[in-house]
């Protein structure tokens, strides 16, 4: 009955793959008709294996799918890969092979010089990349990927600055949710009431992932932003919500206020503006003095706005702030419905049979 | 009977007042003879009105003193102040003019510049700034102030950098703990599960302490150091112990290697490396790429080193780190305790009556 | 334009206030029209006084209102009430006496034997306490209290089990969630990484309440009902829901499948499950063996409903199990916003001028 | 050199293992001559392998040692197991059949009727059972049990009003600390601001092992203690020390104040009170009305004190209090160490060859 583009979830179980399940469950666009996860499981209800960790009910329409194995076919065009990073690789290439549109929230092809890594307020353009994905590789389908889960909000962050100013310098140390090390993650022995410094892989995530977003498309290719990034990042006893202080230097002495006007007024195209997952404004200024916070501000915008408070002069660079975004909706799973929206918006994946899905 | 100089503590009820008296408990050197608190509670036994915080019992010499005004006089010449800021300054000078040395936890005087803002191990030779404060003020006490709690760690972590290379410019993002904002302080609510990052006047505090600090004695006045600082501060669901982490640009190019010899080499002068409260060494290198950590590495040196970690190169200014220090204790108590050492060790009070205190 | 009930919130700006004020933000029924605070904010606009603790935004109705000073008289019939205990008496009951219904979160009347102490779903026929209350003061409108927030909880479990088998003992140990003290409340020193073992008063309201609650109405007075309660509260740093292991000793043997029968098939009358605040079912019974927690369970039923869990036999009374309760919804603003329906379900406030209001 | 007793510990490189090794590091009797672990660990440097959290540093005695693996023969008659339970029992039994007395934390042989289940200073005279041990299982060495963790912290608070008013019935619930779950133990996405309900096995391990404890030796056999228990187990955010709630009933009606003098007065048998990690006393009582609390309590005679606090009436038995054991120290290694202790003490166990180890 359903006119809903059927979508499959690879990585079902774990915390993405729920999060993933969550936001798809009554989304205007899609409908999960299939879950995967490893052979383990396969063959079981996806509740009787699930340990469910979201604090709602899994969707009625997906407790009772059985879930099958990592590998082509599933049903319908778009499939969400929550698979990690050891085994991703190969199981993505193989959907996309055989015509499948895999939009991942892991790390393998982030930076493939034809995957294009978006946000689509940020840099819609660069979904062109599959083209060139599609004919290289001879697939019929192709991979998109979201950024990492701290680089998502900073580059959104960034983006306004980026377009109106340049950015060329960039300081960030990072207070970052234990979600972000998915399930079972970070040991509360290590992180009750204290901090962690050092977060595996990420620094060097953020430097490399935000100037391939903040990229020009040329010729097919993306050409990284040009600017040096110091990254710090440390994991707090916090549970959702990456926070990270920002001082940047840009390509000319720009005020607090410039810088505010340009995040406040700051919208992605009028195509992407239109997605069911695109927050209205897609950065929320703050201008109470703590401001923001994950407890407070998490959940702006649906998990998918980034906010910003505490926009300041920097002493040694141009500006000070401080950015936060949700590190499993805009730094997982909700950026990558928004990606597999523009999929459709754009005409890449059929919107099925009906005329009721749209809206 | 004792041969312990007898001190006084004002603000002895507060947390940081606790903590004075549970680092002079058994000090061999000093004892606690005198506590003073706010007009309610003068005339009461020190236990009877306390909400005692430390995880050991209230020194029994204390529990029965009977709490005092604070005014002077108070027996004994060496006075540790951990009073509110609202009210430190005119008692301190009252202190101070009817010959107390006052060694104070408080901001009021820090940036006087007769007053000696001290970390004896980065700069006992400023004490000599009491000549100045005791001829211009006419008192035969003196006020001695140790540094912001954040800033106390920051400035021994630089110290040796500082000496060896020249600190030009500096990046610090500070992740403090709940009890650097006193009792009741912080409130559970806004902060469990969660990253507040803003913390009133601190950034500010850190950016002129740390200069001060740092600074060179010439013709009985501290020049600043001529390094520009931009600090972001955050509090964390943390007891105990202020993280930070520090980006800094150096006179020269300096390697990881060399800043880690000069890091581990750093020893105060000989008079100050043999106070009862200077940690041996001063600075402790943890090589491990997970750490310092507050839960684990705090009570280092008796909480009066600081330890640093993850030295490695920054893209934008040369190197970085991720140090911590214990704020109630290096950031605050135990400093004072150790300056006012350092007053003993410098002659400038009176050992007392017997031999068997020195040691 | 609206054709909602006009209603006013006292003590606006507190935490309960908040709460009050966000649960009104959409209700079918009630429209927030005027705040009170004390006479230190009167006078000011709402969102320039309140120190907003809600994670989603003021209401854009409330923010611009100005707060009022707590007297009559203010617009509509029903008041909720959020004020501290030190002041509200006098306050509620001249708003009483000038014809409103004031519905109150505070401890203060709530055992007044003709003020009704209401958990709808089991006892709203104790709404007729205010007949008598009316006659006997000589008020047009009256006082109605919710219990506190943690015997919320508890007499919404028990009350199946009490209306079927007749609860006889009841031994209880709460783990209280810090929002429960209010803001500032509970220092996050105190809490964080630690339990405190004490809530002061706590303990003699569960075991009074929670037999007027469930005490029977009997010409026109209620008759707490005869069993003996041994209560154990404990603060944890958690930040919302209050959690509670129960045994409970009952009038004859019970298998727990019979008790989960009873838990599972409660539901208020009629009138009360048809409240636009009911959850339904009251009670959700969950049969995981690690469940209820507070942070996945907590907003079952909009935070209205209680899950229990492992209900298993007790080796000294009869059964035990564990509850779970939001302690700022169910257990305050919510359970008042849920009396204050049942007002207008019952008919003792008007409706208003028009039909689209009710639904 | 040394004249001090050689011990191993099995499973040393897991948490109770470091705290085996932690807690001997400068033990007056023993000395750590061998750590044994998994054969994936074993022919490496303990340093090496271990991921330390306590936070001292490892003693240089251990650090440098080559982990072996876990079989005999390993120097020294005593050697203490922190093994998994999943594999300790055939490990344990050949230790002790070669000679070793083996005192475990492990689970598997602490209901063996022949193993004698030990806090020496409530039931130190259990040890006899070892005769019987040897002798039926032919065995010259022999196992002997610390308690489960909560277990221990209850029956050594129980021990007092046992053996004066007899203790019938009882009521526990937990709010257990998660190092009670060893590491990487508790997930952090689980407990963070949180409260679960659940530690699998652990309320049957207080309702068996506390009347074992308890237990009267007749006949070289423990006739378990006939009082019924009901708990109810949760694990709090919390990192050390177990919290217990408690009510009990005793064989006749006890004032609070009789129960107090008891409680204050216990002392264990005058050759356990001598013993080197023996708190005197063992059961502090603290009568302020908030107190214990995990945090500040903890570390109460070493870690070996159990604290009692809110000493009162119970409607339903007879007395509540609330009690706070550390769960790692008297709930685990350093119960260990006394238990070792005893058995130097009662000559069981060489003192080894010089005069200067005894004091």
């Amino acid at each position: 009955m359903s006119r809903r583009i059927p979508v499959a979830v690879l990585g079902a179980t774990g915390t993405v793959g729920q999060k993933f399940i969550r936001l798809l469950a009554d989304h205007p666009w899609f409908e999960v008709t299939a879950v995967a996860a490893s052979s383990a499981s396969a063959g079981r209800r996806y509740e009787d294996v699930v340990r469910w960790r979201e604090p709602v009910a899994i969707p009625p329409s997906v407790a009772g799918l059985v879930i099958q194995k990592c590998a082509p076919p599933l049903p319908g065009q778009i499939v969400f890969s929550a698979l990690d990073a050891e085994i991703a690789g190969p199981i993505e290439q193989e959907f996309a092979r055989s015509g499948s549109y895999v939009v991942t929230n892991t790390r393998t092809h982030r930076m493939d010089a034809d995957v294009p890594l978006l946000i689509p307020e940020a840099n819609a353009e660069h979904l062109a990349l599959i083209d060139r994905q599609q004919k290289e590789r001879g697939w019929t389908g192709a991979i998109l990927a979201n950024p990492n889960c701290s680089t998502a909000a900073l580059a959104l962050a960034l983006a306004p600055l980026h377009r109106a100013f340049g950015v060329e310098r960039l300081f960030v140390a990072t207070m970052q949710a234990v979600s972000g090390a998915g399930y079972p993650g970070v040991a509360s022995l290590d992180i009750i009431g204290n901090v962690i410094p050092h977060i595996g892989g990420e620094e060097e995530k953020i430097e490399r992932e935000s100037r391939k977003i903040l990229g020009a498309l040329s010729n097919g290719a993306v050409q990284p932003a040009h600017f040096a990034v110091s990254a710090h990042t440390n994991r707090v006893p916090v549970v959702d919500g990456h926070m990270m202080a920002v001082s940047v230097g840009l390509g000319r002495r720009v005020s607090p206020d410039e810088a505010l006007a340009a995040l406040r007024d700051f919208r992605g195209p009028p195509s992407v503006a239109g997605l069911p997952s695109s927050p209205n404004p897609p950065i929320e200024v703050d201008s109470r003095p703590d401001r923001p916070q994950p407890r407070l501000d998490l959940d702006r915008g649906g998990g998918m706005a980034v906010t910003v408070g505490r926009v300041r002069p920097c002493p040694i660079l141009d500006l000070r702030f401080v950015a936060l975004g949700h590190n499993t909706v805009r730094g997982a799973a909700g950026q990558g419905v928004q990606i597999a929206e523009l999929l459709v918006a754009e005409g890449r994946v059929d919107r099925g049979p009906g005329p009721e899905r749209g809206q």
